[in-house]
């Protein structure tokens, strides 16, 4: 079986990995030639929008999937003429656009923030009187990692941002309090199968994700239960199949989803050597209709992400409990290259990990040991 | 980082799938275009004693190993012209005589049946009248898995087994009487750092390993620790460096040395999802020169061998605890062509799971689930 990867980044490359033993083969769509998932699977060298560059990576696929959320939907939907594409275009229609990705989290029951659709510097004006300061502008389309976005602290701000963003059709949501951000991994299969793994808490840096750690502490049940249902509730709303990945803040006991990722999430990978089976595992079960496997931790874990460049290897390998995950990809200022997990009997463990590794390879690599 | 591989079977693929992660690169040189190893690095087609395939495969590598015993040792002396090649040629040598590895285990201590040296069927007919039968005779060089073997219950068996080794230099072997056979998994690194993993206990059906328990039970400390003391004298005697994997017979609460193998090991598969770092990683760690991971089980696991054909992997994946690792090796009977690694909580967990898999695939890929 030959599943497709639009897009040859780290996370096709650890689907890839996670594939390889189930006997399956990968081909990536990307249009860098040096593309890391390259080492782990054919790669069609083009542009996502080419249709010449499609046919021939649709070519003979059992399943295509994406490992990006901005894959251009006019091209998933001509791909899905010749192989099922998993998840749908709608799920990728919905994670592309904002303000239909809050829609979709209200109609699922997901708290959200006070948002208002922006099109205009008017709009913004208006938004910022019914929703309030202080907030964040956000494009509707594109943007990752803090990219497209500009905060607003008082109405006064309203030109600035406007012109910060581009004066791009934008939503503009109020800032929550919050104590900290969480996320689920989810998972719906072909066979309408679902499995969550258990809320993580992630701590961004300059806002990118530096840390994950597996379980979150100090969940309640009815937390995870309620946070499991309605994210099972907007993957139903989407036919979403495969890992379905909702971003939330913890508010006064509350959860008020963020964002979603149609796809596996740095948040998940932790699930590598932390879950009983990975995120990048049971997102291809779950497109291939097989069985999703369980989805328990094994243990605590923890990652932490290498942000624009990466630690001696052989300084990581002298910290018992640490796994490396090097991505093949060149070093650049606030470019995820990586990420280190650390496993341990209990959190002292990991905490006591951190320490060696910090001790072993300094903060330079993983801005989560500076802290 | 480029590592070579000579041989590019499963053992290679699996190194390969251990090494990506730590931003390694991997070569193989296989005589076969198809070598299931081809997915996860370069291969070099060509035979493991062609100087021309030999020299393309060593160019520019940064270490070299080989991932089966029977590499020409003179071909690993030309490659080590090039790049360091660990194990070194010693262990080639060793582990390429039954005669001589029955000497290297004396003089490190590691009790042995009664053996001797056959060249001719005089030499047989002596040696069954010193050693005593029943017993067994194998060539000295070449043959795994039961191939290149001759029982022998009485001195009349002698000629009927001289032709049957094709009366070439071998050894007779008398039989040991044993409860089980165990193996340690034990590294060594070009630091002179050591480890061992827990023994664990094999069960062979037709000659061919078919199921690994790790960690055995029933193993008392003092055991582990002459087990490890004794191949660590073995492996500083031969130099060796990376994994070395002796097998064991138990008999009467003694361990007798069977037989090594210089190299990762079927009976270490386990440890992928099992060990706290895999055989596979370790043996990268070991030849890098990096330190040595953690050997401990994560909890108790057993391997499964699929021989002569794979089980659907859909059907695999519907059994918790369940990880399937397929070679692409194509089916072909007594060929060993994937693995099933269960894990659990505890061993009654593990024969839950080997019960819901024997239901889930029949008995048919693995010889195991038909006892």
């Amino acid at each position: 079986m030959i599943v497709g990867v639009v897009g040859g980044g780290q996370l096709g490359r650890m689907l890839a990995l996670a594939g390889l033993p189930l006997g399956l083969q990968f081909r990536f769509l990307d249009p860098h030639p040096d593309a890391c998932a390259r080492r782990v699977g054919d790669l069609i060298v083009g542009a996502f929008d080419d249709p010449d560059a499609l046919a021939r990576f649709g070519d003979g696929l059992d399943v295509a999937t994406y490992e990006f959320e901005n894959a251009s939907a006019d091209s998933v939907r001509a791909l899905a003429q010749r192989v099922p594409v998993r998840p749908g275009a709608e799920s990728l229609r919905v994670a592309q656009d904002r303000v239909l990705e809050k829609q979709f989290f209200e109609e699922a029951g997901l708290p959200v923030a006070p948002w208002a659709p922006v099109d205009s510097l008017d709009d913004l004006r208006r938004a910022i009187d019914a929703v309030g300061a202080p907030g964040v502008l956000k494009t509707r389309t594109g943007g990752y990692d803090g990219k497209g976005q500009a905060r607003i602290s008082a109405p006064g701000d309203a030109d600035a941002a406007w012109r910060a963003v581009g004066e791009r059709p934008s939503i503009y949501e109020r800032f929550v309090d919050f104590e900290r951000e969480l996320s689920l991994i989810f998972v719906r299969s072909a066979r309408d199968e679902t499995a969550a793994y258990p809320l993580v808490e992630n701590t961004h840096i300059d806002g990118i994700l530096a840390r994950t750690d597996a379980p979150a502490p100090h969940i309640e049940g009815a937390m995870q239960r309620d946070a499991e249902q309605r994210v099972a509730a907007l993957a139903a709303r989407l036919d979403h199949v495969g890992v379905l990945t909702v971003e939330f803040f913890e508010s006064d006991g509350r959860l008020i989803a963020n964002e979603m990722a149609p796809r596996v999430h740095n948040s998940g990978h932790w699930t590598t050597e932390g879950g009983a089976t990975s995120q990048f595992e049971n997102h291809l079960r779950a497109i291939l209709g097989w069985p999703i496997g369980p989805t328990a931790c094994r243990g605590p874990s923890r990652m932490l992400n290498c942000i624009g460049d990466t630690p001696p290897p052989q300084a990581v390998a002298g910290v018992p409990g640490a796994h490396l995950h090097l991505y093949e990809k060149a070093s650049r200022p606030g470019r995820k290259v990586g990420h280190i997990t650390l496993t341990g009997a209990n959190p002292a463990a990991l905490d006591a990990a951190q320490r060696a590794l910090a001790e072993a390879i300094g903060p330079g690599p993983c801005p989560a040991l500076a802290r």
